[in-house]
C-alpha cells in the first residue's frame, strides 16, 4: 500500500515495503533444503545437525523470515502503522488532534506512533532518524518542516501529509482551516456584543494569519486594533500575557486568544488579579479541545472540525493519494460563558 | 543492547536485533559474486546484465541491506527508538509523563514513539501489533496489562519497563510512586488546614490506594470519612463529580481529587454551581503536571517526581536493566490557591 518502493527497490530504505521473504528464500541463504528449513522451525521428526541448525536461525534471523500470523501480513510488504508528528504533547490541541487521528486510524485498521518534536524548539532537528528506523505506512505531520527536514521526510517513501497548515506547502498534501476566517468570526463575535477596544494575544508577530482576522474585522468595523501580545505558544506565554494585559490601561474589555492552551493561563493570570471573566474582559480563544469546555469560565472559542480534518489525513495516507494539494476546513464559532455571549 | 535475541535468534520477531547483513550474505542469497553487489550498487565500470542485476537488488531488498550510515547503526542491531504506551493523551498527567520520558531519552541519543492505549476502553486490546511491527530498543508502558498483553509484551524481547504503577508486576520491572502516603499527606494538608469533612473524587472504587490513603488519614484523625465520588478518570467525570459535590448536603469543606484532569473540571462546576475555591470548598489534586499550577484558582497538588521516574524507566532500557522489581517514589505536597493553605 505504502506505494514508492514497491515495483523499485531503494538500497538503504528499511521502512521500504519488501515481498514476502520465503522458506526457500531462508533455504537459499543457509546452503541447505527448503524441507531442513521445515525441521528446524516445526521440529518434525527427523534430527538436524547443531551446525545446520544455526545456519538455518542465522538465515531466518537475518532474513526477517517469519512464519506466524502477524508476519504474514507483514512480509506482504504492508505496515499498519502510521507516524504522527507533533510538537508539544502536553498542548491541549495536539492532544485532541492525537486522538482524532488515532481514531481515525483505528477504525481503518491502523496503530499510530507519536513523535514528539519539540526538541526542535532547543535547536535540535526533528528526529527524523526516529521515524526512519520504523516500518511506516505514512506520516502526518502537525508541525512545520524546515528544508532539510522536507528533503529528508520525502526520502521515506512513504505517503506524508501535513496538518495544522496555515499555507500550502510545496510537494506535499497539506490541510489546515481557515485561520484568517475563523479569527474574523471570533473578533466579529466580540464587535457584536458591543466590545470597542479588543486584544490580540498569539505567537510570533507577523506570519500568523490570525492576527491579521483580528486586525481585519476590527478595521472593518470602523474600530482601531487594541494593544496585540506575543508570547509562546505554552502555558507559561499565555499567564505572561494575561498579566500583562491585567496590566493595560489602554480601555481594552476584551481579547482574542490563538491557542487555548495560552487562553486557559491567561484566564488564570486575569481573575489572579482581580478581573471577572467575561465582566471586565471578554475571551474568545481558538482550537475546538474538549479541555476549553471544562475550564471556568467555559470559553467561548472557534473550532477546527478536528475529526473531518484527522479522517482526511489517514485516508490519504491508507488509500496512498496524498498528493500535493491545500485544504482548508472551515471553522464555527462555539459560544460559552467566557465571551458573555 | 536490547538483550534478548541477541545470542538466540527469535523466529517471529522482526523487532529481534540481528547481526550486520552483510555484502557477502547479498551476494550468496542473489547467487553471485561480492564484486559484482558492490557493482551493482556503487555503479563501478563493469557492466551488469539486467537480470543479474534484478537478482542483486532483491537480496538487498530482502535482507533490508543498507550500506549507507544510518543503516551501519541499524545493522549492528541497535534501534535508538523507545516505544511509549500511554492510556490518553488528552490527561495532563500522561502528556507530561510523555514529555519528561522524551527528554530523558533525548539526553541519551534516543527518540520516543508514543503508542496511546485509550482504544482499549472500549473493549479493544491494546496495540501490540504496533508494536512488534517496529524496531524498538524497549518499551515503556504507563497503564495495566491484561495477561494476554503481558505475554506479548514479553515475547518482544525487548527490555520492558511499567510505569504509573499501583503495584509489582510480576515478570516486570515496575515505577510507580507511593499513591497511600502521597494521599494521605494531601489528606493530612486539608486536616492541618481545619477541615473536618473531606470528600473524595477519584476512580474505580476499591483498587485505588489514593482512596485508601484519604480514608486513613481521615480516621487516623478521629474523623468520619466524607463522601466517595467515583467517576471516569476523564473530564467529564471530574466535572460530574464536582456537580454531585456542590449537590452534598452533609457539610463537606474540602474535597481530595484523586488526579489533576478530574480536579481541572471539578473547579469549574465548583465554579459553575457559585462554588469559591477555597473559601466554600477547598481542593487538594494528585499527579504534580505543570497545567495545575495555571489552572484559577491554581491547584494544590501532590506531586510525583515525573523527571527522576522517566530518568529512571529511560536508564533501565538503555542499560538493559530492566529486571523484575518495584521502585515506589516519594511524592511532595505543593501548596497553592485552591487549598487555602
Amino acid at each position: 500500500m505504502s506505494g514508492a518502493g514497491m515495483s523499485e527497490p531503494s538500497v538503504g530504505g528499511a521502512e521500504a515495503p519488501r515481498r514476502r521473504v520465503t522458506r526457500d528464500d531462508v533455504a537459499r541463504l543457509a546452503g541447505v533444503s527448503s524441507a531442513v528449513v521445515s525441521y528446524v522451525l516445526n521440529g518434525t521428526p527427523k534430527p538436524v545437525a547443531a551446525a545446520t541448525r544455526q545456519k538455518v536461525l542465522d538465515a531466518v534471523e537475518l532474513l526477517g523470515y517469519q512464519p506466524n500470523q502477524t508476519a504474514r501480513a507483514l512480509s506482504l510488504g504492508r505496515s499498519n502503522v502510521i507516524g504522527l508528528v507533533i510538537s508539544d504533547p502536553r498542548n491541549p490541541y495536539f492532544a485532541e488532534l492525537a486522538l482524532e487521528i488515532d481514531n481515525a486510524a483505528r477504525a481503518e485498521g491502523r496503530t499510530v506512533m507519536v513523535l514528539n518534536s519539540l526538541a526542535r524548539r532547543g535547536g535540535g532537528s526533528m528526529h527524523i532518524a526516529g521515524l526512519s528506523q520504523q516500518q511506516l505506512e505514512g506520516i502526518i505531520i502537525a508541525d512545520t518542516l524546515s528544508e532539510a527536514e522536507s528533503e529528508t521526510v520525502r526520502s521515506l517513501s512513504v505517503p506524508v501529509v501535513l496538518i495544522n497548515q496555515f499555507f500550502a506547502n510545496k510537494g506535499f498534501a497539506s490541510i489546515g482551516v481557515d485561520h484568517f476566517g475563523g479569527a474574523y468570526m471570533a473578533v466579529r463575535h466580540l464587535i457584536d456584543l458591543g466590545h470597542r477596544r479588543i486584544a490580540f494575544i498569539g505567537g510570533n508577530p507577523g506570519i500568523d494569519p490570525r492576527e491579521e482576522g483580528w486586525a481585519s474585522a476590527v478595521r472593518d468595523a470602523g474600530l482601531e486594533p487594541g494593544p496585540a501580545f506575543h508570547v509562546p505558544f505554552e502555558l507559561e506565554g499565555g499567564y505572561q500575557a494575561g498579566l500583562a494585559l491585567a496590566d493595560d490601561a489602554s480601555g481594552v474589555t476584551a481579547a482574542f486568544v490563538a491557542s487555548e492552551q495560552q487562553a486557559l493561563a491567561a484566564l488564570s493570570a486575569l481573575q489572579e488579579r482581580g478581573f471577572a471573566i467575561p465582566g471586565d474582559i471578554a475571551i474568545v480563544a481558538f482550537d475546538g479541545t474538549t479541555c476549553a469546555a471544562y475550564l471556568w469560565p467555559p470559553l467561548s472559542t472557534v473550532a477546527q472540525p478536528l475529526r473531518a480534518m484527522a479522517d482526511d489525513a489517514v485516508r490519504r495516507i491508507v488509500t496512498n493519494t496524498a498528493h500535493e494539494d491545500y485544504t482548508s476546513y472551515p471553522m464555527s464559532l462555539v459560544v460559552r460563558a467566557s465571551s458573555g455571549g
